[in-house]
């Protein structure tokens, strides 16, 4: 078996990629040979691996050459994050929508109809002039995106849908949900405060919460993000459930509540590490985003969410560890 | 005010121009010029009104050009059609998806926030294996398209919506109806045979019905639906509802009432030239549309169904009259 991981120098990315070399096996096939392509270099640890090819540059370009490659399994996780895509429309759709545009012609001129997770977002969503967001997402609640980001992942989605309609690829659309804690230094996520308030406190850090304590959003650890994604690869298509896309399970809490976790995990003083600076634009963006969703399609793919905050801090104290020590 | 129609030379284009330059004013505005653009020459009745000017050719083309002509409003038609789409993928993207972007790069350009009224179709719905289409379509049901045509026209309401909210056109995405009677030849639409199985008995000539006679289908006449482009262009933001699409109202018949009509205004001679030739992928096309609406968002438009199809049968008759005699 033969995987392609775009995006797979980001976090989400390698993080899967070491899932995967990890397991050996993707739907029972053993995996032979592993693209990472991104616009940076995988980390060194899965450049070691023998079965580990690095494809550095923009993904554009790359796609030309994969007409002639064939991929058994694509995980299409690279993008321009929400913030960008806000600031710079042109990039957004040039790195969103372009890039995936190219992606489905190379996979259909490969011919081969391999597997493809495309990583959508729960930023489809927003509330609409016209169309207020209900008070709780289901399969069928029809995305009005009000964001340029959230507006190319839906265009993606359909693309997705109709490519595998059309027999050029078996795709599957998930929708994850904002990924908690991230490592590393912030991204240009609107929701990037979400993983510092944590991350940042836990490392003896100032950091800086732009959003009120009772905003509610909906999260998923690191690891259930990569367990979903392995299932939608894993899936047979009826348990999809057709071709739209399904969102991944999230785990509702308030910005408030995820502050007594970390308090609960690290200390009062990590929490006193935490100031309140609102910000008008992520409050929007982000508050624009829906927090309670019915799991019930994600259930079928055997996904829950996780069980509580407090879980996904520890989590992340516990796999940070040797990386401090 | 300068008007811009896309597909200014197909039936819908050049109805909607007539009925423009017939009322000499667009939302109490004077018009003084008028682009029709189309791969082939508008009309000659067209052509000789002096406020008329041609653009004949591809429109990604001509798109260039219009960065620096600013357009008051614009009426977005040109497409390939469903058959055409799912025939050719390629020309569909090309034809839709990138005119569209191209389209929407121009006015963008040009800098003065144009009204844009783009043409998008029923066909955005579709039954997909996971989401059976509801009873009633309403503003909310969440589209499925299950056609490449329906997904680029449900790509190109989002990047209207999009480029609405970020400020670059004043956009309003209406859905037709399928019109009928469409006067001419057949094109490649699936649903070409609706005007067809009346036109050409109408007119002494056979006509091949694809469809059983139960099946049921929304319509507008030619008349109702240039009323329809015609509100959402002079409608004030908050009368669209938002930014999500709006349905065009439809008259829900099946094509055993239409034949009913044909018969009670043209004759049992008229019915007798129908026969049927049952077409497998045309009926799963058609078939897959939605037939019933809730048109209470169009009602607010001060739009509303056609009465019944005897008078759009006979409306048909009334307007072919001097082309006969």
């Amino acid at each position: 078996m033969k995987i392609l991981i775009t995006g797979g120098a980001g976090f989400l990315g390698a993080r899967l990629a070491r899932e995967l070399l990890h397991r050996g096996q993707l739907d029972g096939k053993p995996i032979e040979e592993m693209v990472l392509a991104d616009l940076y270099p995988p980390a060194a640890d899965l450049v070691a691996d023998a079965r580990v090819r690095a494809a550095t540059g923009a993904l554009i370009a790359q796609c030309i050459g994969w007409r002639s490659e064939p991929f058994d399994a694509v995980f299409h996780l690279a993008a321009a994050v929400s913030a960008e895509c806000e600031a710079n429309f042109d990039l957004g759709m040039r790195s969103n929508l372009d890039s995936t545009r190219a992606l489905l012609d190379a996979l259909r001129g490969a011919g081969n109809v391999p597997r493809l997770v495309f990583a959508s977002s729960l930023a489809v969503y927003g509330s609409d002039p016209g169309l207020p967001l209900p008070a709780v997402i289901r399969h069928d609640t029809l995305p009005a995106p009000q964001s340029s980001y959230g507006v190319q992942k839906f265009i993606c989605e359909q693309l997705v849908a109709d490519c595998t309609r059309k027999g050029f690829v078996d795709g599957r659309n998930v929708r994850l949900m904002t990924v908690v804690v991230r490592p590393g230094a912030p991204n240009g996520a609107a929701s990037g405060f979400l993983s510092s308030i944590i991350r940042e406190p836990a490392n003896g850090k100032p950091a800086v919460c732009p959003v009120p304590l009772d905003m509610k959003v909906a999260l998923a650890s690191p690891a259930r993000t990569v367990a979903g994604l392995l299932a939608a690869a894993e899936a047979p298509r009826e348990a999809m459930g057709g071709r739209i896309a399904v969102n991944m399970p999230g785990l509702t809490v308030t910005v408030g509540e995820m502050l007594d976790a970390l308090e609960t995990a690290a200390g009062k003083e990590a929490r006193g590490l935490v100031r309140f600076e609102p910000d008008e634009q992520i409050t929007r963006i982000v508050g624009g985003w829906p927090a309670i969703f019915d799991n019930t399609r994600a259930l079928r793919l055997g996904l829950e969410p996780d069980p509580d905050f407090l879980s996904i801090v520890r989590a992340y104290l516990h796999e940070r560890a040797p990386a401090i020590g």
